[in-house]
């Protein structure tokens, strides 16, 4: 079974899927230098917030590979200044921090430049393993919410692609396909930026994991003429009450859902869980650009001068959602079950 | 105010709003001949039901006039094959077989050449106008439904480049904007077509009337956020027992305005109710070409080969809807109250 990764570590260089030209090429660039890695991310080549975090990894690797000098004291000033470098790719984005932070320490800790060459790339691929170790637990726990020939809907792509491997949303579909058990996914397109249409059906057909798309406006039709028996997404952040914030869209299914009688899980590590945030209500969401609906493919759809709301992620509530599924297994969405999951 | 009307009658022949071309470009085509009628009704530059019909409707009257004998069976026998040729351009339209029937009614009337000349043309006119009081009446209706800072949600194009003036759901807002009334209305964007974007904006922005665009996605959190205080949609067909079926995503949209507590309206000409469709099982749902999905502007967005599902229609049950708002004023979604509307 292909299941696509988007960061492979091969011969002292990235392997990089360009994730802006999916679903139309399947193309990996080899990335050797930091520069290459930064304009990768800050270019959208890689996305997904794990899946970054392990390519500014790498790109630590390739900093420390990249200077000659056998001076430690040099060594470390100059893989600092690039690890600050790779971090200004994407201001936002709180995995790449973390993931530069962890790197950061195995570069402190070196003693000699040879050991902080292999070091960092040593952190990396465990930055990276872990990563793939955590999507891999959280599908092995969904995967008993699901029997054979259910027909699960989601939205966005909490995939493959977006981490190490596997995903979050989208791990327990990998993992019953290596099991030999049915399950049908309905992939919702996610408007405005498709990542559904695009990434989501890709990488399930990869698998070879029966995938069919429709528009986020078919949920609720889906829902009913399909018998839709899950609904599973991914999320950006878990407040300390367990309401979840996701891509534009999320909290509709969860309504939906909740309407039919349909259970709606989020799939989500640890690390998404924000215990300083106490609710939804307490998350910012943020808007983005109005050309993002006005325009597809750069062609515009929508008259000149039309006021657009455009928020990128909603909430959806604790009280809509049946489970949270996380590498340590399937929490509910209230405080104390949370506030125990990380005491 | 200006509210686009999409078929004017003007010197003997029809300026036709090119629906095709917006909201890009504003264009009225003149159309004075048979076979144009025919091709502008058959490559969608003319859509929406009744818009369509009185298309149609004036078509018959440009073949009265384009046939020069004064002999009235020859001329009554010419001006029955171009309506019937007309037929042919949407063979599922059935505002366009009703128009016909009517025009051939008057046709067959006719006792001399110069009289179905007249008449046809007269006929056409009343049909036009007929459908325009329908809808202003609708509006009347709807309009107290509203108070002055509400916000308004609705999906499509129940607008008045549909119909021969003011629409079915958008009248309320043109009315609202001709008493001083302020009303916002959200429009869903409405895929896989794009009618919220490319119309409903573009139709209420001639009009001044305040409107902004967001992806069918963004239904739940802009409720929720922005306040809204109704939803309200047309009708493709409205069963006796009230159960609505109209674009996709309006199926969506009840369920989440029940859940907010928003009321749900569908505003609906009585010739929109089907009594013989018992309810909204009986109704069939058209499925479309799965490229409507997968390509925006003729650009792939989705891998080749994934499986579809694209219905173009769901069916908003009758417990989910407020009130149907029809040209005879407000009626409740059960069989008892629509029975009685119609006896």
């Amino acid at each position: 079974m292909n299941i696509p990764q988007s960061v492979i570590w091969e011969k002292g260089a990235i392997q990089l899927l360009d994730q802006r030209k999916l679903p139309h090429v399947t193309e990996y660039v080899t990335l050797d230098t930091v520069p290459a890695v930064f304009d990768a991310i800050q270019s959208l080549a890689v996305r997904g917030a794990p899946a970054i975090g392990i390519a500014a990894a790498f790109g630590v690797a390739l900093s420390a590979m990249s200077h000659p000098t056998g001076d430690i004291d040099e060594l470390k000033e100059q893989v600092l200044i690039d690890s600050g470098y790779l971090s200004q790719s994407r201001p936002t984005a709180v995995n790449l921090f973390w993931a530069l932070n962890r790197m950061n320490d195995a570069v402190t800790r070196a003693v000699t430049a040879d050991e902080l060459r292999e070091s960092v790339v040593a952190e990396a691929l465990a930055i990276q393993k872990e990563d793939e170790d955590v999507c891999r637990s959280i599908g092995e726990h969904a995967l008993p919410l699901f029997k054979d020939g259910d027909r699960v809907m989601t939205i966005c792509n909490a995939g493959s692609i977006a981490t190490a491997k596997y995903g979050t949303a989208l791990a327990p579909f990998f993992l019953s396909k290596e099991r030999g058990l049915q399950l049908s996914v309905f992939a919702c397109e996610t408007r405005p930026v498709f990542q559904g249409a695009r990434l989501t059906t890709w990488e399930l057909m990869q698998a070879g994991v029966d995938v069919t798309l429709i528009t986020d406006s078919m949920a609720a039709h889906t829902m009913k003429t399909k018998n839709i028996t899950a609904v599973i997404t991914g999320a950006d952040r878990v407040a300390a009450n367990g309401d979840s914030a996701n891509k534009i869209g999320t909290f509709g299914l969860a309504v939906l859902a909740k309407s039919f009688g349909i259970p709606f899980y989020i799939a989500a590590p640890l690390s998404t869980f924000d215990l300083d945030t106490p609710n939804g209500d307490a998350i910012p969401i943020e808007e983005r650009n109005p050309a993002e609906i006005t325009e597809v493919n750069g062609m515009r759809i929508a008259p000149e001068g039309i006021a657009v709301f455009n928020p990128a992620f909603d909430v959806a509530p604790a009280d809509l959602i049946t489970g949270i599924i996380t590498e340590k297994g399937i929490v509910k969405p209230n405080e104390q079950a949370i506030a125990k999951l990380f005491a």
